[in-house]
This record gives structure tokens, sequence and C-alpha cells, in this order.
């Protein structure tokens, strides 16, 4: 279920992780732990970065945040502190930092290609490229990074691609169909690949242009193309394009309005975090 | 459930992955593309690696592989032909191809890794930092890439770490306590970090000790003692070690026997995948 | 999960409704019919109208259909023949014919509703007033009897109401917001019970108005200032507008592109429908 | 689970309730109403009627209930009070009107349905014929509006109708089979269309006889017949009876003991209910 | 969910047993075993009984039944014969004979219960004194054996105990209450340890008395004043009897309707079946 | 889920054994026990054992623990106190009972066996032979009992039997597999029914034997044959050893480390407990 408040949170997620890492139980602190010890530790970040994924550590174990997410954090800063019964920290420690290392490692990435960016008027999307079963975390910790969010799935958005344009019979049929087919509250985007068929999709007056697998130039005549032709148009630009800052930049130049980022969730590495325990009582 | 040939996979993650990215409907594809069409395509690497997860895909759209999960293939290669309901298809293809991108990623740099250290003796192994719910797959492909697997989870293994030490009150008495409390077909493994935490672990009979975080001399003085001391003891290194190839084969060359690494799982790069559609039919 | 190509058809909601039933077990026909009868029936419409679910019955029973979803019929009808094990049919005929009355019920009363404002330029929709748990079922239904989809739920396209419009601090300001915050495909529909609001609305430049618990008179006038002000914009009708064909025909008759009804969903009445069995046979 | 002292509430009914209207999150309320706004509210009854479903919405979001289910209302009549997160509760708000508008629905057709036989001493009860998903809340709903509960079930009750007579070769067989083969807490009960199936089943010494599709004048005679064979049998009068006060009135007054109607559950319209909020503040 | 035509099998029962068995994976099978190896065996019982459970069997891995449930073997006799392929038989072993091993040891001692009262007019039956999670399984083991079942669970039948009793203010309003709330499918059994309150029950108009913890002189006693009293009623015993032949055979002559035991299903031994394999080819 | 600290302990496991029983509701206790009212009772033990079980009885419903799992009680002992509503407790009171007889009868058994071979060196262990869907819960009440377990599943430990040496083509190049493909935290046992085996499996330099089906004199001889070439090698026997406490000793006495009991968990008998209720009052 999602959460009613805290966006990404699906609890069954958290639940199915720890049980894909207890399996049959925690043998080794169930064998070496004696239980009623308690157990104080404290969540430290190994590298500056972005943090995100805290209300997930949360739901693992009960802890005190020191931080927030979306807050920049620097190499050796204190994340959280914790403090509870020994075997169940002991056992729930890899699932809790598997979590917030991965996380954090988006939001990091995020809020590095948001950076190369800024000034300029172009905002960094994520896109459907996402880890298989953590899309709602992984789009809020985009989020988080300070990029922002294109469409969670297939539902909530129009976007035609060359398939759908050959099954409808072309550009100008396939923009009718999805007028007349698709709920009215989402918009209609087509990818195009050539400036004859972005000169398509604005006489059928679709909404947002997706242009795809240019060269900068390319994006730069058909950004200017579109901008004189449809004033109020959105313009994408995707395919390829890397988490290379200049590159970026130079995407960002042309006056694209979104430049979406595959590597934003597939691609970016583990944020290093750890948890030090530090005291060890008995009960 | 555990499928009871096909190795990691888990028909509910396939599931789980769909369900959220078609959410409440592939509208695009619906609203565009006739009921009763018929298509065509072919999956292509669009960069040299190890492919791994094909079966998962054939969970997602019916196909014919060309290559099996293992094998390497280079930049433009053929990975399988698909044909089918057109809608079925382009509802299917973003969902089938992050699994292959990720888990082809996994097996890819598990192939690196291990060719780094081929002939040292020493094998390359994965770690528990996994991305949370994809444990099973995310192991899968480790061992197809050519890498071994270490334990899947905490029921599979004892492991004992410093504050299991500390909650036993010491090395001898926490592998006392493992010997007596644990199912008698785990091993048990110590992690140490210094010569005195190594010597302490010797004497106290264990299976495996794991050396974490040492310098390349620490590594090759703690092994030449282990070897001295315990003849038949397995030894294991990690800790920071990371996957630049001549590093890895430096630690190799200490002469430990196993090499463990989180950035097999956790910061593999996607591995660049592409479903290209061809012809489009009417039933 | 959602199927890949029946749009709707959830085989878990399926699964439930005969876990519901069946408890158990169905104790007459295991008591009373031997195993290996055998038995044909047809599905019968007992009143005219528009059917919808049968893809969900063939998920119930195995079935040949005569008539396919979306089709009018006349009382008397015959929908579908059914030649099955006896135990099996029996177990599943209430269930089936469930889905069945309740879905046609829908699809039969958005067919009356939209015929009562074809050529007014005005499309019926449905709203969010769906039966727990049924709602991607009857939203089907609703598009099978010829009326449009709204939002699927709250994620697929933006309705500011009231009360985010007071959180916000004002229409201009919520849509500046749902602007910067929701993902670009998503279209901001602004609800204005005002004439004040809707000039508010059209301000801030949304896409849509929901003109809410307006009397014809104001509607009309609504609208035509809409018109004016706005050309391209979309304007919706919403609130107790009720069934009622002669009332439907008005409200379109004002000009405004779509006409919203809970009534739809939340108080179509059932379709009455049943299934005769005719042969039976021992296996 | 059924809870174990809530009749009819299931928490994985609301939960899939809520998933299927929030899909990938709230977008509009995310959007435009800041995290920790608070606000206060209140459900009105917006039609005369009796309440259901109280403890539904209770699981929704946290509330204080002014009436309890069961009560009669007039309209305008405060239900319950709410006060909470701003955007839990706009998010949640939907649901709970869903569930309460249909619950409520089903209960004051169950009150008008019971109030129209009152003194005859007939009983009026629901049928099988609920909502996929929805039995358990709707025969609660059926039960708080004052008719009573026929079996829930294939499992809690033995209903022989004509396809078991054929397939265990007469009413005599049938029964002396579900006599042997049913559990003895269950009661046998025969669906009877004419006076010679009814005869059969007296003789046969069955509990309780259905009487299915019969005129009124039919029906007196059956009971006149039964009553006089077997004085202590029950018997039930069934098919499209309908909601009919005065029909209804009549069929009691032939001397039945139970009236079952399928339009209870099947095609009850909505209860009009509605929730005005009304503090806004910032935590 | 229950399977349309296979009593008490649900398949979720064999896939989670599957899933605690299999873990992570059967490392020794995937380390042994060459993929594609195919094997044959045969499914032996170890020990003479009744057959329960094939169904189940099948469920797991496919197979040819050479004989049926409920039918009495001897030992050795073969009761299937399995070919497929070597690591999913391998693998599925242990949960298919433990299935089969639980449930004809279930159905063993129901067969020889009912024959220790064969010709006495009283017939076995279950409790609700079953393993956690497998009821339908272990009362459908009951049936085949022979033996009859109680209600299946809290839901399908009135069971008044002394608490109930003392809520309600006494046998006459609890068993008022029971026929004028419950539905009137479900017969009234009131439980009573004493002449005085067997007295009570047969005033108050039971359909069955439940005589509980009774000698064998009580009983007789018992059975006597219900048979004078109330000619029709049903009569069941229960109460510590046990599964001794010759205390059984006792209490069925006093002239009971039914014997309930919970030994039936809590106690049963475990039947002895094997699995050998016979052929290993490789495909 | 497993919980983090309470061994076996799923909460699913307890829902789905209260969902089966309760099925719609517990129709006795809605219809005779009005709402509000309270109850006090006292779980008893009818028999003398060692109790496990009461955190699953916790579960269920709050109670007070008057002894903790794994004490032994004597007939007559006061388990538990409980107070609470009546409505609730009486519908739950069953299934609890059924948890804690079940694993208090296997905890019990596993006492005495213990017991047994108390002194002789020798350890009893649990097999993979237990009830369908209970298997963590058994092996808790075995541990509780006293008793070892052996692996969990297929996945935390290598036992290689005879089809596994057949398909890889003798013991040593099936031990050679397992060394290169199973985890290294596991050991490797081989099953060896005769002495030539045995000294195959100890060239092969495995870390566990089990000796199946040996005679009391093959066993003791094979043990000072493993004893004299193996020293360290750990032995287990196995196979029809069943619980004759003399006959468990005499298998002890032959100097093997572990001897495995299926019996334990597939035959336990259930232990005898009841929960009297005592006072009553209305809220």
């Amino acid at each position: 279920m999602h959460s009613l408040n805290a966006p990404g949170l699906d609890p069954a997620v958290v639940r199915r992780a720890l049980d894909e890492d207890i399996g049959s139980g925690d043998v080794t602190t169930l064998a070496t732990v004696p239980a009623g010890t308690r157990i104080g530790g404290t969540i430290l970040a190994r590298q500056a970065g972005v943090v995100a994924g805290l209300s997930v550590v949360d739901a693992v174990v009960r802890f005190t945040a020191l931080v927030t997410d979306g807050q920049a954090v620097t190499a050796g800063a204190e994340l959280a502190t914790l403090e509870g019964d020994a075997r169940a920290l002991l056992t729930a420690e890899r699932t809790a930092l598997n979590f917030l290392g991965h996380l954090s490692g988006i939001a990091t990435l995020a809020m590095q290609c948001t950076r190369a960016v800024e000034g300029t008027g172009a905002a960094v999307v994520d896109t459907r490229k996402t880890t298989p079963g953590l899309r709602a975390l992984e789009k809020y910790a985009v989020a988080v990074g300070g990029a922002r969010n294109h469409r969670f799935g297939l539902s909530d958005g129009v976007l035609i691609k060359d398939n759908h344009i050959k099954a409808a019979g072309g550009i100008a049929s396939a923009v009718a169909a999805a007028r007349r087919n698709a709920p009215h509250l989402l918009r209609v985007e087509v990818e195009c690949e050539t400036t004859a068929e972005l000169r398509e999709a604005l006489a059928a007056g679709v909404d947002v242009v997706l242009l795809d697998n240019m060269s900068l130039a390319e994006l730069a005549s058909a950004v200017r193309l579109a901008r004189e032709l449809a004033p109020g148009m959105l313009i994408e630009a995707s395919g390829g394009i890397g988490t290379d800052r200049e590159r970026l930049r130079a995407v960002a130049e042309t006056g694209v309005d979104f430049i979406s980022l595959g590597a934003l969730t597939h691609s970016a590495p583990n944020f290093d975090v750890s948890l030090e325990f530090a005291e060890l009582t008995r009960r």
C-alpha cells in the first residue's frame, strides 16, 4: 500500500527486502548475541552527497534522524543514531543500509546533474528506466535530489513512439486517436527523431515533443523550429545523453525544457554509508 | 515462489515490475494501436559484455533466445527475437529491458573482475549488498558472469562480526556459541581486522576468516600467518577493495581464497540493450 | 496484475470473488453432483442493454461468447454458451453472473447517457465514485458503453479543489505549484463554483476548468466567458447532474466539453442476466 | 483477515481501495498542499436513510463518529468529524466516501424493504447476488439496515437447485445425498418452482423450501400446502420480487417466512454523503 | 484460491510449502545435477493404510497415479510413478512426501476409527482441532478415510458452549438469539455436560446436542432421555474419547449419532511413504 | 515476514490460521454474546511436558504468560491468564490452542528424546519432514524442547544423496562439484548406506557423513572406521530410528554425533491444553 503521506514508501517493499535477507533466521546473531542485549549506534556518510531514504530506514529500525532527506552532507557526517534490541538491530542493519545507499546514490547523482544545468531554464527529469520493484522509491530519490519526475508509468501520460505511429497510420492519426481515447487530463507527447517528424507533430497540435538521439546542432535547430511554430509547446531532449556535466549543460543550452536521463536511476553508483555500533548492554 | 529449476526467478518479482509500470493501463498503446495488431522485433546488445536475465524476459514476453545467459556478446549482437500481439509487446517492452539491462550489467562486471584475478587461485564473490528485492536475480547474474556467490542471506552461513564478538564476550566464546547453537552444516567465519584477532580466530578453530579493510601488506602477512597455523582454512578478503582491475589482482596475489565485492551488485552500471521492432501486421 | 491486453481485468479480483463465494467449499454441489458429470448451458440477457464483462466471465469459466463486450442486445438474447465439468460450472455460476450483471448494468447506463447528449459535442465521462475494489473493471464498462473515462485515480491528472486552493494560498499559487511539482505530462484542472473563481483560473492559465454545482443558466454564462477568454480550454460540468436524460441534454447544450457523472458507476442498476443449463451427462 | 470483532471488516479490502485510487501518488495534493498542514472536517448526510460503514471509514482515516451504524438519519445530519494531516485526509477522502455511500445505500434499502413487511411475520433476507469482493461488507450493511442475512456463500448452507436435482436423479436422492455428505449443522433447502416439486421436497423431509418465481396466487397456495403437510418447515419466497413496497407486502402476506431479494445488494442506489472541510492550519 | 473441483486443494498452500523448503535454492541439486538430466521414480507405501493427498502431490510434481485418494493399500504398494526433470523432482521430493505422509496418516486413522464403529449407526466426525493452515486438506483427508466432517469453521454452524450461554443469560435465551440472528440454513447445537443442561436444551428446541465429557453410563442415560423427549434430534458425543477402538465402539453403542474426535487431525501419526528413483538420463 | 527477534514467528501464519477458522464470521458468538462483554480465563496444561508457542498465542490474543517457552510443566499447571473482549477471545480460542497444543507436543517429544541420549555425546536433531507451512515454528519447538535443528531447508547445507551421486558420476565428483559451486560457508554432507560408500566419502574429504538405515552393529563399525580415517569429521545417524527411548540410547552409544528423527515433527502427538473462562462482565 502506498502510505498516505510518505511518498514512495510501500511497507511491503521493506518487508520483502528484510525477508530475502533473513531467510529462515539470522543464525549468527541468534547463536552469539544473548536475548535482551541492547545496543546503540550511528549511521555515518562515508562520502559527500545528498541523503535519501531515511524514512525507509525508519520502517526497518526505529532511529533518530540527524539530517533530512534531500539534505547535502559531507563525508563523515552523522545521519542518524539508533538504540535498541541488539538482535533486531544487527539483523536489520544490512537491509537498512542497502536502501539508504541505493537511494542516496540516486539523489546524489540527481543533484549533480541538476547543478550542471542550473540557470539554463532546462530541468533534468527521470525516465521509466528504473530498477524493477523500486520505481516509487527511486523516483522519490530523484525528486529529493532536486531533479524532476517524468511520468511514473504507462498510465499517467501519453507518449507516442514510432511503433505507435506505425500502428496508427501516421503521427496525425496517432495524435487524433490519443485525443479521442485517452483521459482528458493527460497531455500528448510525440517522440521525433527528425525535423520532418517534428513538423508533423507540430501540425498535429501535440502538447510536448521528445527530441530523441539528436546531435547538439540538430537539437538546437529543432528547438528553434518548434519555438517558432508552436510557442507554448514543451520540448524534451532524450537518448544517450548521459551524466557528463559538460554535455548536459550543452544540451540544456539548446533551449529545451527537459532533459531525461535513464542513468539517473539505472546507473547511479551506491552512496557509501555505514553503521557504527557503540554501546552494548544487557537488559 | 522459487521456480523449481530456474535459479533466481520468482514470477512475483516480474509481476510486480510489470504492475508498477503499467499502473491503471498503457494509455498510449490502448489509444493508438488497434487490438489484433501483430508485431515482430529483435533485442540488441548496444555494448559488449555478458548477458544475464533472458529467462526473466521470457517471463514477461515470449521470445526466441539467440544467445544464452552467461554468453559473452559484442556490441550489436542480436540477443533474441520476438513476435506477438503488438499491444502486449509494447506494454511489456520497458520492463523486460529494465531486467535485462540491470542483470547483464552485473554479469558483465562479474566477468571483468573474475578475469582480473584469473590464474591466481582466488575467486571473486558477491556480498549481501544487493538491491532490495532483487537478491536472488542479482546473485544469479553474478554466477552467470563467472564469479561465485557468498551466502544468500543471514540464514545460510555463520559470519561473526565485531558486535557479535562483543556480545558473546570474545572470539572464543562467540565461536563456541555458534558451534553449539547453529545447524551443523553451516561453517563458521570470523571477521578479523588485526593480526591479534586473526590469532584468536585461528585458536578458536574457525573454518573461514574474513580479513577486513587491510592494506596489501597487512593482507599478505595475515595470509602467511594463517597458512602456517591453520593450513586448510579458507581466507576471504573484504572491505573497500573496489573493482579496479589492478588492485583486484594485487589482492588476489596475496594468496587469499576469496575476494568479496559489494560493488558487483550495488554499483554495476546498466548494460545497454534495446528492442527494435520490425514488422507490424493486422490480425 | 494487470493483464497485458485485457483492459481492466485483474485475475486476482476474479479469484477473490470466487473465494468469498466458495468459502470452504460448495457443499451442495459436492454432496449431490457426482464427480465427472458434464453439463452445458447458455447465458441469456433478460433485458435490453449493452453487455460488458464477458472476458471476466471467461476468467471464471471457459465459454464461447456469442456477442462481444459493448454490443447492444435485446431481452432474451443469447450471450454465450458453456460446456464443462458440472461441479465447476455450478460452483462458479453465481460469481460469473455477478460480474456480468454489475458491469453490463454500468455499460447500459453509460450508453443511455451518451445517447442523451448525442450530437451536442459534449461527452459523458465517469468519476472516481466507483465501487471499492472494482475501479478498473467499472471504468472499462463505462468505456464499453460508449462514455469516456476521466482520470483513473489520484496519480493521472491534477484536479485542484477548494481545499488545495486554500492550502496553497489561492488559485494562482496552487496552479503554479502544480506546474512546478507535477509531472509535465499531466494537465491541470481547477474546480470553480463561481464566476470569480473561473476568472482566476483562466488568469492562471489552467488547461481545464470544472464547473461544479452550477444551474443551467450559470453554466451557460460560465461557458460563454471561458470560450471568450481562453478559446482552446476544456470545460467540464459536474455536481448533482444525475442521469435524467433531458437534464443531461440541457447541460450538454450549454456548450461544455465533458459532463462527469458519479451515478454511472455508483448507482447503475444491475443488468438482469441468467444461466440456463441444458444437458447433463456422465463422463 | 477478518477482524476479530468488527463484522465484515477486512483491512485488505480497505487497503486495496486506497491503492486503486492513489496509484503512484496523489499528485495534486503533494504538489499544492505543504507537508505539515492540518485540516478539520465533517461528514454530512445529504439525504435521509440508514448509515452503514463508519468502521470502514475509520480504517481509512481516524475520526469521531457522531452516529452509529444502523442509525436512521435525516438529510443534513452530521455523521462524523475529522481532524488530521491535510495531505492524508485529502488523499483518503474519496475512498472513505465511496465505502460509506455504497454501504449506507444498501442499509437504507434494507430498512425500507423491512418496513414494508413489518408485522407480517416475514423477514427480508439478502442473497449471494452481491458486488464481487464486497460480500462481507454488503451483508453487514443489510443486517445493519434491519434485514436478515441468508447464507454467506456456498459453504454455509445446502441449497439444492434444479441442476443438482437432475444430477442426483431426483429430489429424494438429492436430499438423501445432502444428508449423507454435508456437515450435520447445515440445513437442507430445496428450490421448487411447482406444486409437484414442493410435494416431493416435503416428502423428502427437507428443512426449508424455496418457492421460486411464483405468482402471488401460486405462492399463497404453496404456503397453505406446506403448512398443512410440514408444520414446522421454513418457507422462503424468491425470484424477481423486486423492491416495490406494495408487492413486497403482498408477498409477505402469503405467509412465507423469508423473502430473498437480490436487489438489496446488486441495485441499491448510492447514499449521498459528503465531506466538508473547515479549518486549515500549518503545523 | 479454492480450486473449483478439487476439494481442499489451495495452490497457495502448496507453493508456501515449497518456498519454505527451497529457501534461496536447492544448493545440493544445483551444484551436483547437470541441467537437462531426466529421472524417473516410484512413490511407495511403506505401511498399510488409506492414501490421501495425491492431487496435492500432483500440484508439486506431475506424475501418474496408480491408486486414487481413499483407496486402502498394503505395505509396499506402488502409489504413483513420476518422470521428469531431475533437478525439479529432487527439489520437490520432500515437500510432496510431507503432504502425502501427513494426509494419508489422517485418512488411515479416520478409516480405523470408522471401522471401529461400523454397524452401530454412529458416525465418526472430525473437529476444529486441526493443524494451523491445513484445515481444508485435513478435513478432506478425514472424508477420504471414510469419516465425516463436522463444521469447517466458525461460520458454518451454530455451536453454543457454556460461555455463550453465560453471556446470553441461559440456554433458552442463547438459543433464541441464535434463531433470531444466525442465517436460517444453520442448525443450532448446544453443548451439555449434565442432564439438567440437556433438559434445558431440549426444551429450547435445539437441532443438535453435544454431550461433552460424559462417562459411558451418563452418555447412555442422556441418549435415552433425548430420544424420548425429542425423537428426531441429532446427538453428538465428544470430549476425551480418543482413538482406542474398543472405547470408540462402546461410545457408539450408547446410541449417539456422531462421535467427534480431535485426535483424528491433531495426533494422527505420519503415514510412511517414500520415493524411489530409478532411471537417470541426460537430455 | 520473519519477526526480527521472535524465532519462527511469522504473523501471516497466525493470520491464515485465524482466517481458515473464522471464515465469514463466528456466527455463534456474534449471535449470542452482546458486544462489549468482557471475559477472563486461564490456559491450563492437561498433561506434563514442555510448553512451546506462547508467543504465537500472544499474536492471536493478548495475555499474561505464567511460564516461558521451553519450561517443563506438570499436568494442571497454569500457563497463562487472559482478559479481554469476550467476542474476540471466544472467536480466537481454538486457533490459539491449536498452535499451543501442536508446538508443545513437539517440544515435549524433543525433550523426551534428548533425555534418552543424555550423557552420550550424541545430539538429537530434527529433519525436513515437517508439517507443510509450519517448518519455522516446528523447528523452533524442537529447539525449545532441547533438541537441535538440522538445516532449515534446501538452501542452508549441502546434503548429497544417492541420486545426486548418480547424476554427478560418483561420490568424488559430486563432492568436487559441491565444493566448486556451493557457497563456501556451507559444509558438505554425504549420505552413505554401506561401508564402501563411507570409504569413498571419507576419501573425498567430506565434512559430515550421514549413515542411513544401518543396524546397530553396522553403525558401530562405521563409526569406528570414520573416527580412524577422519578424526574430526561429524557423523550423523538417520533412517527409521524412531522415538523408542532404548533404541535411541543404543544408537547414541555407537558414538555418532547426531541422530536425526523425522518423528520429532511429523508424528508428535498433540499436547493437551485447555482454556477455562472465568469472569464475564458487561462493559
